[in-house]
């Protein structure tokens, strides 16, 4: 019987036929907590009565958002989690590591048919490693560290079959954007998002990461690309598995299915206050910019830094403005690094900091003042989310806000 | 008549000769503004009817305690600033190029003979470079800016004369421990410290820059080291300036003379809750640590971190703790990147953060939970300095840093 990807995670978790619509209860097969979220999640599993996690090995615990600690509060917080993991036997990354959505990842304790829960909105992110993933609240979490395992109502699909070529300095950053504003913020609310298509097959791990990050930017319970080579020579040295075929049948059942020609695209920036806003770059080029910010779960990886530094090219970043560039994991900075690109962005007049959030969602630094506008590679430009309700944040790729850093303003990255 | 260094600087810049006790009027060579102090410096400014600032060359502003900003506050004064330097046509050297005092002294902004005042108390750090520095508050600054003049009274000499060799895995540092241990927190209040002897002429700058910061940990008005070779070969290139000659005079009068022989010095660590406590390394041996911090403008040149890597050798800092790196300056950063120790630091599990005061002060990040331990190679360990006042900071030099940071302990650098 023809069945999505993400029926047939289900179905194989859960030992039976399952299909969109149905709710189940399913083992997951990992759980990740971060400084944030973690403590209350935590608080929930004592409150339903946990004494030991479901399996220490399936949780995954990170620092990210407020790292080295940012407040008294922040290091009690960390504390309070260090504890817990010391306690349960669960391996922390601590503060050292990066990202939570990267390091899952790159960890490989996310892989091709798992279920994995974070308490974090952009869990979503795991789908391009071939899971189901989705973000859940800390309630939710303390049931799934407890139980290792959760309820869930099968999400249907929407296909989303992107086709041609990128154009010079258009990638997965632009189409995602693009995605969002064609499916709008709640276009897509409780459903899968699969991107197929040639061109998502020719994407590398990186690209794909940055469009699964933004499915829930659509309201998307997850997003997700089928495994294949690309995905398999990933997992190498991160997952002992034999790979295995897992893609949706041409004849399931999809709640819609969409097609993207990204031949033509221009580069995309999502305007303030919202994600689905997406413009052609030309439309608001000239915008003055105060910050820059390349760096995030969504862009902060070699590839995204790569790109942006190929654009700086030899230029200097404006001094008018600040420029802040965050490798999203250490083996992302290991990788920038070894390749010369921290000292080229240094040079050029760029603050690189630890792998961190960053100033993505406004928390530990980076925060822009009243009237300040944020050029951001990072998810979500919600008023007031990097400082600030009287700034505003622009979201845009990693080769847009490089030709912005250099120029000042928002810039067309095929023109500098 | 026989002189100090101190009244031979007051009287070149007053046309007279002028001796410790006496109140002038003296004209400021430069004065440096942060974006802790300098919003109120402003301020004041303005209140005292201020319109120009007396010389726009001869400011220095720029931004290190709350960079990137960790608050809208922070970021509001940010713009306060840049509106100012824009307005007055400063140069701001903004969030970009590290922390205040070692970046006036970098960019040439102090040099021997001049009077230079800062809104930050380890102004007094330009005596490295043979000038007479001092920190002063944002009052006095508002009226340093207007009038480029400003009142002292011309501070007696305590003569500080250091011999011997530094034992392997002892350096400046753990001298101007044991120095504070001698002299006490509030024995110098009011007076320079003149640091001179073999040992001192041996030291290289970044040494020197670590004895005159601590200056103020005595009550020190000003530390300062005679200029020499050292020093004005570190001029070149920053200061168009012909050397010249200018030394305490052998029979001038001196507050006091104090000699230390540094030949059986061991690594020092000064214990909470002052700086005037330092002990030998071995009687806090395994105290257990939670964080280590090797930066600041005291020791976080790269000859701080080319020592600390030279004691880290092939280990790991150890995962149980955090180990928090920072280069004080971009152009320390940068050398520090180049040698190849950035990489090795964060392949070790350090975090490496762009150059900032970072937890030095306990303001933006790094911040300790209540009973939490730091080891910090800055140069206050006041009760919640770092974070909750009922945590502990210890202070160290950068070898004892690192050898801590391997061990998770407070350890003596020559045991690893």
């Amino acid at each position: 019987m023809a069945a999505t990807i993400v029926e047939k995670i289900f179905s194989k978790k859960c030992g039976r036929e399952i299909r969109a619509g149905e709710v189940v209860m399913a083992p997951l097969d990992g759980a990740m907590i971060h400084d944030i979220t973690g403590p209350l999640a935590i608080q929930k599993f004592y409150e339903m009565g946990g004494k030991k996690v479901f399996d220490p090995k399936r949780v995954i615990m990170l620092f990210d958002h407020q790292i080295p600690a940012d407040s008294i509060e922040a290091a009690n917080n960390h504390v309070y989690m260090r504890k817990f993991a010391f306690e349960q036997d669960i391996h922390n990354y601590d503060i050292n590591e990066g990202v939570c959505h990267q390091v899952t990842i790159e960890k490989g304790r996310a892989a091709p048919g798992e279920i994995v829960v974070g308490a974090d909105s952009h869990t979503c992110m795991y789908g391009a490693a071939g899971a189901f993933a989705t973000g859940i609240g800390s309630t939710d979490m303390g049931f799934a560290l407890k139980f290792g395992a959760l309820y869930f109502k099968v999400p249907e699909t929407i296909r989303a079959e992107v086709s041609g070529k990128f154009p010079r300095r258009v990638g997965a950053k632009d189409l995602i954007l693009a995605i969002a504003h064609d499916i709008g913020a709640d276009g897509a609310t409780y459903k899968a998002i699969e991107f197929t298509g040639k061109t998502v097959r020719k994407l590398d791990m990186a690209g794909r990461m940055t469009l699964c990050n933004m499915a829930i930017e659509m309201g998307g319970k997850a997003g997700i690309v089928a495994p294949d080579k690309v995905t398999w020579e990933y997992m190498k040295g991160r997952r002992k598995m034999k790979p295995f075929e897992l893609d949706s049948d041409p004849d399931a059942t999809f709640a819609e299915k969409r097609s993207y020609d990204v031949s033509d695209l221009e580069p995309q920036v999502a305007v303030p206050h919202n994600v689905d806003t997406g413009v052609p770059v030309s439309k608001v080029a000239g915008t003055h910019v105060h910050q820059v910010f390349i760096g995030s779960c969504t862009n902060g990886r070699f590839e995204d830094l790569k790109e942006a530094a190929e654009v700086l090219g030899k230029k200097k970043f404006s001094p008018k403005i600040r420029t802040i560039i965050i490798p999203a994991s250490r083996d992302e900075y290991l990788k920038t690094l070894k390749a010369g690109l921290i000292e080229k962005f240094v040079k050029a007049g760029a603050l690189v900091e630890a792998p961190c959030c960053g100033p993505c969602m406004g928390g530990a630094f980076g925060l822009i003042a009243p009237g300040e506008v944020s050029l951001s590679t990072s998810n979500r430009n919600f008023k007031g989310r990097q400082g600030s309700t009287d700034g505003k944040v622009y979201l845009c790729s990693p080769a847009t806000a490089a030709a912005s850093a250099i120029t000042g303003e928002i810039t067309d990255p095929r023109e500098v």
